[in-house]
Order: C-alpha cells, then sequence, then structure tokens
C-alpha cells in the first residue's frame, strides 16, 4: 500500500512471544511494512482498536495485485506482486445493511459465494471490521475478479488484502498494513490454508519473506527502484490438481538437498536486494526439492520452462502452486517473445492453450484506486 | 586478499558444465572474486597454467585469518572470516631443495606433520605450484599457526590459505583468487573434507556463500564498510567429537524444518548484505537442524549461548562444528562483556576452563605481510 512513504516504527515486546508494531504517522499516512514485523498469530488473535470509527467516505474502490509466491526454493517463505493484474473492490456504506454487518452485493469474473463468510474477500473485510469494532454502519462490497482461480497467480489473497484495505480506507486508515496482513491471513487460512506468501505481497507489495509462522514475522525485501525486472506469466487452460500438487511434497529431504535450497535461497535474497535479475532467475530456477516433483503435473511444463530458458529468460519456475509458469526478464520486449516460445510449449508438449503476459514487479501492494 | 581493487571480470561458459573466470588485470593487481565464481571442481582438475615462472622476490611472509563457517542455519553453505587471529606462512625460494619441490622447515605452535603431502600448508602449496609450473626452483616454508587445531575456527583453511596466497605471490601473482581457493580446497578435502565455507573466506575475506558445489560457485556477500561487526570467540579446553558431531546431523528433515532454516538463512543474507548486525545476530541463533543437535555435545554450550544473550549479544551459535562458541554484537566494549559471561558459563555448566577474544571482521582474507 504505496499511499505514503515509509513512517516511524518501532518493534517492542509486550509480552515474551507477543509483538506489536507501534508506530508514529503523520494523519494522512498508512502504517507501512517496517524493516521487520513479529506478530502475533498462534492464537488466532487480531488486535483489536474497537473504537467503531465512522466513515470518512461514502464509498471507494480498492485494487489488490497478482503475486507469485514460492519462486522456486523459497517455498512458503517468500513473494512477490506483481503489477496490472489482480481483483478490485468497491465498498459502500450501505444503510440498507445491519450495522456492523457486511453483504456482498455482486462478483464480476467468477463463480463465487456471496456470503461473506464463506467468501475471501467477506472473511478478510470482516476481521477488519471486528479488529476497527465497527458497529454503527453496514457495508455492502462488490468483488471485480481479475485473477482466474487456482491459477497459481494468488487470486485469493487479492481479493483478500482488496477488500481488507478497502474497509481500513473507508474508516480512516486506523490499521497497518501489518494489522491487515494478519486480516488477509485469517481470510487464507480458511480458504486455502496458513501460508502468508500470497497475502503479505499483495498488500505490502514488492518482495516479502515470512521469516518466520509463529509468531509470524514479515521482512520486506527491497528490490532497488532503478532496476527493471519483468515477470511473463503464462497461464495454461489446465487446473492444477490442488491434492496431487501436496501430496507430492516429501516428508522429509536430505541434508545435501537442504544446503541445496537453503543457498539458492541465499542467493535469490540478494539477487532481490541487489536488483540482479540474472541471479534472481537462476536462483529461482534452481530449487531440487519441491519443483522437480511438482513440474511433471503440469502437462508440458518442462518443455515450457525450457522454452523459457532458451529464449532467453534468466530463469523459470511454477508460480505458487501452479499450473502458471513464471519466467523472469529485465526487459518488456524481451518478455513477450519469451512469452510466445512457453505458450507454444504448452501447447506443442502439453497440449494446453495458454495466455502470455509480461507485468511489472509491483512495489505498491494494495490500494486506493478512487474515492 | 585486498592487494587490489577489484578488477574486471567476465564469466565465461567454456562447455556447459564447466566455468572458467577470465579476467582483465593491470600487472600488479590480484584478481579479487567476482560477484559470482563458478568453478570446475567435480573432477579434482585445477587450472594448470604451467608456466614455470620465476619468483619475484626470495622470500615473503603470508597471513591468512581464523574463519566461522555455518553461522547457525547456513550450515555448509556460509562462512566469514575473522581479523587479527590466524595463521603465517614464510616462504623462501631454496637452492636444497630439489627444483619443483617444496619442504617445510619447521612449524611453531602446533604439532603437525613436515611432510608436505600430509599438511594441509603443505598440500595446498603443492596445488598451486602444480597450476603455476613450478619446475625451475625448490622452496621452503615455516608454518607458524596461530590458531588451535580442532577449535572450529578454520585452522586448516587458515593454514592452506596463506601457504596458497604465498606461492602464488612468490611468483607474482599469476592466479585468481578462485583458483587459490580451489588450491586449498584440495587441501580441506585431503584434510577435514570436501567442503569451501573455511577456505573461501579465509582467502577471500568477508562472507563468502557457497551456491554450489558442483560445480563450485561462490557468492561474496558485502558487508558495508560504514557498519561495525564483531565477533566473540570463545574457545573452551575440550576436544569437540568430530566423529559424534557428525554422527548426530541428521538423514533427514521435515519439510516444516526446510522452510525454517531457508527463511533464516534468507534473514542472514538480507543482515549482512545490509549490515543489520541485530538481524545478523537472531539469524544466526535461529537453526532448527544441526545447533539443537549438536549443542547438547559441548558441555555447557547451552548454558554460553543463553549467557551470550542475556548478556546483550544480538546471536551466538557454534563456530563450525566446535566447541568454539561464536557470538555477534556492534561493539567492541559490549563484546568482552559478552564474553566474560560465556566464559563464566562454560565454567560453571560445562566445568570447561575457556579463553574469549574479541575480533572484527576480516574484510581481507589471506594477505601478504612482508616482502
Amino acid at each position: 500500500m504505496a499511499l505514503c512513504d515509509y513512517s516511524t516504527f518501532r518493534v517492542s515486546p509486550v509480552s515474551s512471544h507477543l509483538f506489536r508494531v507501534s508506530h508514529h504517522r503523520s494523519s494522512s499516512s498508512l502504517a507501512r511494512l517496517p524493516s521487520v514485523v513479529r506478530c502475533s498469530y498462534g492464537s488466532q488473535q487480531l488486535k483489536t482498536l474497537a473504537i467503531d470509527p465512522s466513515p470518512v467516505v461514502e464509498s471507494l474502490t480498492t485494487f489488490a495485485p497478482a503475486t507469485v509466491a514460492n519462486l522456486g526454493p523459497a517455498f512458503d517463505i517468500l513473494g512477490c506482486a506483481v503489477d496490472g493484474i489482480g481483483d478490485k473492490i468497491t465498498l459502500r456504506v450501505d444503510p440498507d445493511v445491519t450495522p456492523g454487518h457486511i453483504t456482498i452485493s455482486d462478483i464480476t469474473g467468477a463463480k463465487l459465494s456471496l456470503n461473506p463468510f464463506h467468501n475471501c474477500a467477506g472473511i478478510a473485510a470482516i476481521a477488519v471490521m471486528r479488529m476497527l469494532g465497527v458497529r454503527k454502519v453496514g457495508l455492502s462490497m462488490s468483488l471485480e475478479k481479475g485473477l482466474p482461480l487456482g491459477s497459481g497467480l494468488g487470486s485469493s489473497a487479492a481479493s483478500a488484502a482488496a477488500a481488507a484495505v478497502a474497509v481500513n480506507e473507508i474508516f480512516g486508515r486506523k490499521l497497518s498494513e501489518a494489522d491487515l496482513i494478519l486480516a488477509g491471513l485469517e481470510s487464507e487460512t480458511k480458504v486455502s490454508g496458513y501460508h502468508a506468501d500470497n497475502i503479505a505481497p499483495a498488500i505490502a507489495g514488492g518482495f516479502v519473506l515470512i521469516r518466520s509462522y509463529d509468531p509470524l514475522e514479515l521482512i520486506p525485501l527491497k528490490f532497488p527502484a532503478d532496476k527493471n525486472l519483468f515477470f511473463v506469466l503464462v497461464s495454461p487452460e489446465f487446473e492444477a490438481p490442488t491434492k496431487k500438487m501436496r501430496a507430492v511434497l516429501p516428508a522429509e529431504v536430505g541434508m545435501k538437498d537442504l544446503a541445496a535450497n537453503c543457498s539458492q535461497v541465499a542467493a535469490l535474497v540478494k539477487a532481490v536486494i541487489e536488483g540482479d535479475v540474472k541471479l534472481l532467475g537462476s536462483a529461482m530456477s534452481a530449487d531440487v526439492v519441491v519443483e522437480p516433483r511438482r513440474i511433471i503435473l503440469i502437462p508440458g511444463m518442462v518443455a515450457v520452462k525450457r522454452a523459457a530458458l532458451e529464449a532467453g529468460a534468466f530463469g523459470c519456475t511454477i508460480s505458487g502452486a501452479g499450473p502458471t509458469a513464471v519466467a523472469v526478464t529485465d526487459d518488456e520486449a524481451a518478455g513477450m517473445e519469451i512469452g510466445a516460445h512457453m505458450v507454444e510449449a504448452f501447447w506443442k508438449e502439453g497440449n494446453l492453450k495458454a495466455t502470455a503476459t509480461v507485468r511489472r514487479l509491483d512495489r505498491e501492494g494494495a490500494r486506493l484506486c478512487s474515492k
């Protein structure tokens, strides 16, 4: 959420296991992720301001970007946001809705439940309303799905992020990014499992390292502003078999594989911080644990990866749990060429139609579109 | 070896699996590690210049620093050099030695074989002589061990590094740091196993990531010049049971531990590159795979770690395979206080005498002392 510059943060322990973010900010600025964020989540307790705030506008629209999780060897611990594709939420103060409640008026772009308790956007919105202690107004929202479901692009996280930010914005930004991530994580946990590597970058933008889950600790990794990074996202018309994708994960890995993945993650982090896209690509391509087991479950993916690299991509892997393939490059035109080769490989080797898009790194995360 | 600035490097593939470092350099400069170094080593083949060079001086002395390998979660993949303690080699052109050969005239500070084929300094020196194709002069060297054997401070690597650099220097620096690391790795392989996390920083200085072993690929991680980093090294009078230390390593680790260590390595790399000593310390302390199994084999070490943290250290773990404990801080005086508490804990809880020393990060690596 790049609505403001970084504020001054202090992370202070309030008990031995519970850390909260305190911050000083100007009245209009949103509290962005500090360099390290530790949050209590093990007990499912969200921060509760319970201030029953008044809305500052009648309606607004937010956008949250797609995200690429895992990035090869960084399984379950790293994700990043990609610009220009994502989900939108339009949120309104609605006198027809029971105060303290929220309804979903309509959803375009996907068939999803309108029951807010069974919808990732609804769950995140309710979590934020609970944190704020909203009691005196009712809300309604409409969801515009820009991301296909089950594509490996963080579709549920984008909806949750857009909704969490929308509720926070309509009440005047009382909560920090860290709080919103916790709200979004509540949604992710119910919908797709307890993992923060989509929701954290969907809200904060850029690359976010999930350093630990208990307590949840997030570390933003800043990709240099003066460097170019493009993601070539190629989504085939194929439903990745989620159960199989999970089932092929090994229960254990050998020490050699542990060292291999740790060292590739190390290279990946250096590459991100220093803006070294070539190193980023080669580290992203070098997972020896998860990708080799999953790549064979997506028809044509082995050939797609090879095609991407042969066409000049610096690296290629599976986005999230797939089926989208993600390649990286530092040049947009080269990215389009790479994408064409990947689409061709999906067709030739996997017998799958696929579409390609070339996107920049999203450095902002979920954001307000208009008031 | 910080005898010069970085030269211009190009890493070019000469076959699909074999990379060599080519470089342009001024006549007096030593080729330092470029940002990524890939070397062939799988086949034990070292680069061979075979130029039978003439010595440029009659004698010289080199120094190579102690090194801390593993750094907690970065098991087998990361090491760094610490300033002011290490081994020295004095190397002479010796007409009494058969041309093309080297002898070890004397060793002070430790009881070690004078047979160069059975001595880590000798093995590294011979490897460099072979790479250079030395045939027309004989050499003799004396070794001054400043590091105790089996202490977890890279004692064998320091001897090998000092020797490799000495031979390269006496013949006018024909080889690069990467070449010397390969020569040193030949020594390490014969003496203490195939691992580069001591020899690479002993030669190159600073932090070096071993990205892969086959092919060997090294990535220097530059700690910022304007930040302070002190290592508190506390060595007890205890012989770490090497076989046991190795035997307690698990054959396999669970996916949760894989993610945990990968994420701590990620935090460690960010901390090193950004000079964040607090984060470095906490990441270094957070290994869930190796340290928990080894720490109980060193009497008092659990208490020593606790004492270091309670005394204000940012982190503490086992240096290499121990028994030395290493803590980090950004203040020298604080380091001495921390060291005193650690020594006390070794005595009280482990019934072991120990000595503490506080050392800066060594940013130079093995170097010439005098000509």
